[in-house]
């Protein structure tokens, strides 16, 4: 794409009451837009990047047999009575609104009610289980406070994949490979040295759940990891017995700051008993379906990664969700020979099916090279009057400080 | 796809409160699932057809030069409050929610003042116009009545683009652009013979806004059609004077119920100015944007095929907008021979890239068939004893009624 025709500007400042560094960057660099407090909308680039991470999650959660499916936001309050979730003394962050000539309605901060009641049309028996459905939708969550940018938000997209089983065993075994399904989620995005499979409280059906957690200041979790065995313990389960059960020695754990970047539960039958999710085992009798639940904010992700690698000069993508793969760069577009050059490049990485963001733009060297560290795309190639001369293209890595003089045929082999 | 590993069935009744013969049908087939009344899921193959409507839009609005983002749901009242809208009295379809300790806010039924604002970071001077802006977002609107299946909820997808230009002439290339992209896309998801422009009141900024009606017995609107021309006129400028400007005689036109598709309008200054939307002129004076909107409902188009396209047996899917392709279909699995064949040209097609629900499932004939036609994929391949003993597939269209017999060289030319 020609940067003169994307609509987004950056910017020098970032909005006074922004305090999350994350939110900053994005906006300066016009990736996000601020509406309110906590709620933040995606711009073009922005856009691209929440698109990847999404599509990065939809690929490995169609691998282990999801399938996608599209929940409403208003939500019916009928189901979420019958599971107990209804009471804002139960759940504290709902939004509800009235319908007209009806009652209230909310809006879903989670999804479990409607996606149980809806499976209870389709499955009777076990030849019917196991199934996995899961869909990106929009949560509602009215939270007291909301300063941490795009990692805490009152409305944000959601990957949530819910898993129906007939026993233990058919769960388990799902479970495992959800497990295993994140940690490839987390490595593709370019987070996964950093994240941490996370112990954390179970519930009534299992004695753990297990958080990702990926190592970060701006964290608002504190959990204790163990470097060498690559796991972690959450705060809330840090006690002698656990530690005894993982292995883990008190004085090898190091305390950190984390964010949750995803996280997988066993519900067991907490959902399918009350809202009446039965069907019928080998023996012919009515068994409540055994569920998992496993999340993950591909915006929170997104803020996650800028929180982890950006620099003091602005974002740094991952060349698997960068907006785009290369940032074109021609110096002084008025220059015939330059314009002509960059045009020819341009042209020629797109059609060998490179991403390139192209800066076209009339402006000076220093605010074009401003731009790009702030935009943050993994690749910079600059044409300029210098390069032409010398028959050669500079190229630079984003996250790296050195540049080289490349030919076109050794620039093509390293970027297509 | 195996269609023994598709979560969804298909059931014999529809709900005995679902009126709409759009849904009946949509929720028996297993595509979408009712919540509430005017409040719809999409499963698994109806979110596969929603998913293709949507990326024919996107691909037009991407053609002519729309960049896509993504706007928040929650709504901030000043906005609203500045152009007006905010009251109740204004826009009774409102719905409206509490943010914890602060104002109500709304939930957005349409996005011309978040964008508006959001602009005015971008937009500055005369060479930063035109831009397109667009979105696929949920609008939420508080309707009194939903009695028309997906043709009308309280929550639905919509594709909306704004556009921004300098001056009229400029704001006209790009309004009858937008209306040739329309006209693409009403004929790529193949209900462009039945849908014709139609002139409808315009406002203070224009004379005429335009609406896509697809004439249909289910449709809520009444318009006048001029077949030979291709166009038509609402009711509400169905005039003496509107008939002589556009060159129609009253007694040639027709009366007819139709859905509206999509609908453009040019919006002058009318949210730009209460909002501050300005640009320096190439004279250096302070001027308001010129805007259009242009919407289109991806749900009530997926609604209008079924409409207008469905039999007595069930969907009839364009192959355009179909979940599969092909659905293929194995007669007594259980017979080994045939299973095998049946798998074997299953992962033939898979392999050529083609788009497969393969009813793998132990079942008998009759309710293949008959589930078959109620799903509606454009082609169905049959497989059974008789057409191995002949080294045959059946071959049936969904539209047609005549099946034939062919080999597997001609299958495969006819479907990849």
């Amino acid at each position: 794409m020609r940067q003169s025709e994307l609509f987004t500007k950056t910017r020098k400042e970032a909005p006074k009451d922004e305090v999350a560094r994350n939110a900053q960057l994005l906006i300066r660099a016009g990736y996000i837009h601020k509406e309110m407090a906590g709620v933040y909308s995606y711009l073009p680039l922005g856009f691209r990047v929440l698109n990847k991470i999404v599509n990065i999650i939809r690929e490995e959660m169609n691998g282990i047999g999801g399938q996608e499916l599209f929940l409403t936001a208003l939500q019916d309050p009928e189901i979420w009575k019958k599971s107990g979730r209804w009471s804002e003394k139960v759940v504290d962050n709902w939004f509800k609104t009235d319908i007209k000539a009806g009652d209230k309605v909310g809006l879903g901060f989670t999804h479990e009610e409607p996606i149980v009641r809806l499976m209870g049309n389709h499955v009777h028996s076990y030849r019917d289980l196991p199934k996995l459905a899961y869909q990106f939708q929009t949560k509602f969550r009215n939270e007291e406070r909301a300063k941490s940018g795009i990692l805490r938000t009152r409305e944000f997209l959601m990957k949530d994949l819910y898993s129906f089983s007939k026993d233990e065993k058919e769960h388990n075994k799902i479970y495992e490979k959800t497990k295993e399904a994140y940690v490839r989620i987390f490595n593709r995005v370019g987070v996964g040295e950093r994240t941490f499979l996370t112990f954390a409280s179970g519930g009534s059906f299992s004695k753990y759940s297990h958080e990702f957690q990926t190592i970060c200041d701006a964290g608002e979790d504190t959990i204790y990891v163990d470097e060498k065995k690559k796991i972690a313990v959450n705060k809330d389960v840090l006690t002698p017995e656990v530690l005894k059960e993982l292995g883990v020695k008190r004085d090898e754990l190091v305390e950190k700051k984390a964010i949750e970047v995803g996280n997988i539960f066993s519900q067991g039958t907490r959902f399918s008993e009350p809202l009446g999710l039965k069907f019928k085992n080998e023996q012919g009798k009515e068994t409540p379906v055994i569920m998992g639940a496993y999340g993950i904010g591909p915006g929170r992700l997104m803020g996650t990664i800028v929180e982890l690698l950006a620099d003091k000069a602005g974002l740094v993508w991952p060349s698997s969700v960068a907006p785009f793969k290369v940032h074109l760069i021609s110096l002084a577009p008025e220059n015939e020979e330059v314009k002509s050059a960059a045009d020819h490049l341009y042209k020629k990485l797109v059609t060998a099916g490179v991403e390139v963001l192209y800066d076209d733009r009339d402006a000076r060297a220093g605010e074009k090279f401003t731009d790009s560290d702030l935009l943050g795309l993994p690749i910079r190639l600059v044409i300029s009057d210098k390069t032409i001369k010398a028959s050669k293209v500079e190229f630079k890595l984003r996250a790296q400080e050195k540049s080289t003089l490349l030919d076109e045929a050794e620039v093509l082999q390293k970027v297509v």
